[in-house]
């Protein structure tokens, strides 16, 4: 007997299940294999030099005020750096409503602490993000899940939704949602915002590919439109880089002081040197030239990998061609099954996420997620030929 | 209504009190005051040039690579060089037994997030950590509590508890204890590891200040003495810097599955590029100077304030002097409150923690608790002066 199972690790731990992703993403790092499987950024498109330079700024400015302890909100200047950042797009913003997170996982963690009790019902969008349901399944939620179409949540569904189970809140990925890519269209997201206020509950609007659109007009975001009924969830991951983990929460400023106890309880405070390198970073004016450079690079090979699927998938293969983030959505014909077919799919050396996984209550055997954001145009073109190729063997 | 009230955040958080340490350190942070109060290494003392020189070693050595998602276990060369590190205090360890948190703060939440159902029961010294109790209230643990003397815990009290409470865990802090500065004897040390063995639960061994000794011999850890009996919580946040909030767990290699999923739910990973800061670091081989320098400053202070105490302070105060670590602990004359007194202490511009937070269940309104660490030699005779002058006054 291990020794966990001899201690008394509690059962809802237990039952948690190993995150799929990773498992493929260990699968996949094998040589050889080209990989859709992963939601990374690019690694050469992150400003390296640049953020270089803020970090030598950082230490240069701050000396060891960027190595202390610090606040459990954030560091203020950056709260404040980000609030001015955020208006262009959320002009009411102030920076009492932004507390800077360890990553959005971590704001994803932070709203499950402070509103699921074991049982509660959340509302999502069927395929939601599957980072959430893993948060969230850690205390135990259940789901009340509705249906996308081009214009993303099918809110008509919502209200019975919110009448039958009394769902905590409404969790959605409006924009280049992952893994569907589909963007929710503005009456969507205004009906959304009605239902959320007759029904007094917050909508959770997970937002970290937002600023990736590739072609198409912004729609607005919810919470410009949805104001405190709105806790919006932004990060630095994909528009700077991962690795220092910061993130922010928008939220009412009435409900910061829970989110800032829970945050206390977590991790004290994210961590001060990332915070201060990316307040140099904003303060150096270059994130407007990089995103226009990622989301000319991001187009790009989101272009190639549809051209491509236009030639070696078989017709019988739908997909979404989103108009920003990092993933296209792909469907099987009838009969198939996209985790069936990974196996395969590994043996030709190409790797994908298929879809079951995003599916909170089950479904989605014949969808698969491509990544186009992390791999060189040759692997794209090379690992969607192979892909269709086996595809055509097993239809 | 407040948002949040309407809104439906859970009881438990509703109920969870600010952290009174927090408060007492905004009071004592308006100008002229002495303070006291804090738990922060003394800034002046951050090896801030190295570090600067490894956080470009870092963008160098390994370029977007520090900037990228990393492992939720943390970085492989970073665990591997914390298991060189510590085994020369643990012998047994290996990078397996290595999980890189976001700070102990993630420690002990990681712990209560394995370990913890509504209702549980922890082991735990009476006073104890306030941060720990912070982070396992949340989960809403109960207490049963363990007096110390001057070896630490009372293990034959403990043995009582575990057959009437049947507690998930022993949490500890062995080594000149936050807030008691009590260090443990081995004696002790290997009955509450048998009693571990006995009744097959966990000791939580937190020990940020273990390598912070000023005087006397060390003892041998728990974790090196326990095995797989132990988990330990070990920070870089007291020996190099706590702004990158870079710590570590160990555990045995066979409860780290549930480690890895619990903290996945929690930030995915800690942040790569304070991983690999601290990676360099390490392999830089200055920490053990740097060390000598701390113990050296730290141990003349508290030298410094004993020295004061005895010269200011009345002698129906009792203190402990502590071995190492930042913290001295003091107990006011019968009928005296360290809570009541504090409002006085700000008046006179001098602040520190009353010691009744520390008590889990209740208890220790004489006590109060002193940070010697990050203070002024001049601020350390002057605040001890004042706060020798309130107590006469109000005795």
């Amino acid at each position: 007997m291990t020794t966990f199972k001899k201690w008394g690790v509690v059962d809802h731990v237990l039952n948690l299940e190993n995150s799929i992703i990773r498992e493929i993403l260990k699968l996949s790092s094998q040589p050889g294999i080209i990989s859709f499987a992963g939601g990374l950024p690019a690694p050469e498109m992150f400003p390296e030099t640049d953020l270089r330079e803020a970090a030598n700024q950082a230490f240069e400015k701050y000396h060891h005020n960027c190595l202390q302890y610090s606040f459990s909100m954030g560091v203020p200047e950056l709260r404040q750096e980000l609030a001015n950042y955020c208006s262009a797009r959320i002009p009411e913003i102030r920076p009492e409503n932004i507390l800077v997170t360890s990553g959005s996982q971590q704001g994803l963690d932070l709203v499950a602490r402070a509103f699921i009790d074991p049982g509660d019902y959340i509302i999502c969008e069927q395929p939601t993000y599957v980072g959430a349901l893993q948060s969230f399944n850690f205390f135990q939620a259940r789901y009340a899940t509705v249906e996308m179409d081009d214009d993303g949540m099918i809110v008509d569904q919502v209200e019975e939704a919110l009448k039958r189970y009394n769902p905590k809140f409404i969790y959605v990925v409006p924009n280049f949602q992952n893994p569907s890519g589909i963007t929710m269209s503005l009456q969507r997201r205004l009906e959304l915002i009605d239902l959320a206020n007759k029904y007094n509950l917050p909508i959770i609007d997970d937002n970290p590919y937002g600023e990736l659109r590739y072609e198409g007009e912004d729609v607005t975001g919810l919470r410009a439109l949805g104001g405190d009924t709105v806790i919006s969830l932004s990060t630095f991951s994909k528009i700077v880089a991962p690795g220092f983990r910061i993130a922010w929460l928008i939220a009412p400023e009435d409900m910061m002081p829970v989110f800032e106890r829970v945050k206390q309880c977590s991790d004290l405070h994210s961590n001060t040197f990332g915070q201060m390198v990316l307040l140099e970073y904003l303060r150096s004016g270059k994130l407007p030239g990089h995103l226009d450079l990622i989301r000319q690079t991001y187009g790009a090979r989101r272009d190639l990998m549809v051209k491509a699927i236009d030639e070696y998938f078989p017709d019988e293969v739908t997909y979404v061609k989103p108009d920003g983030g990092l993933f296209l959505w792909a469907t099987l014909p009838v009969g198939m099954s996209g985790k069936d077919l990974l196996a395969k799919a590994i043996e030709a050396k190409v790797a994908y996420v298929y879809g079951s996984p995003f599916f909170a209550n089950g479904g989605g055997e014949r969808t698969f997620r491509l990544n186009f954001s992390n791999a060189s145009d040759e692997q794209i073109v090379e690992g969607i030929k192979r892909l269709g190729n086996i595809i055509k063997e097993n239809m």
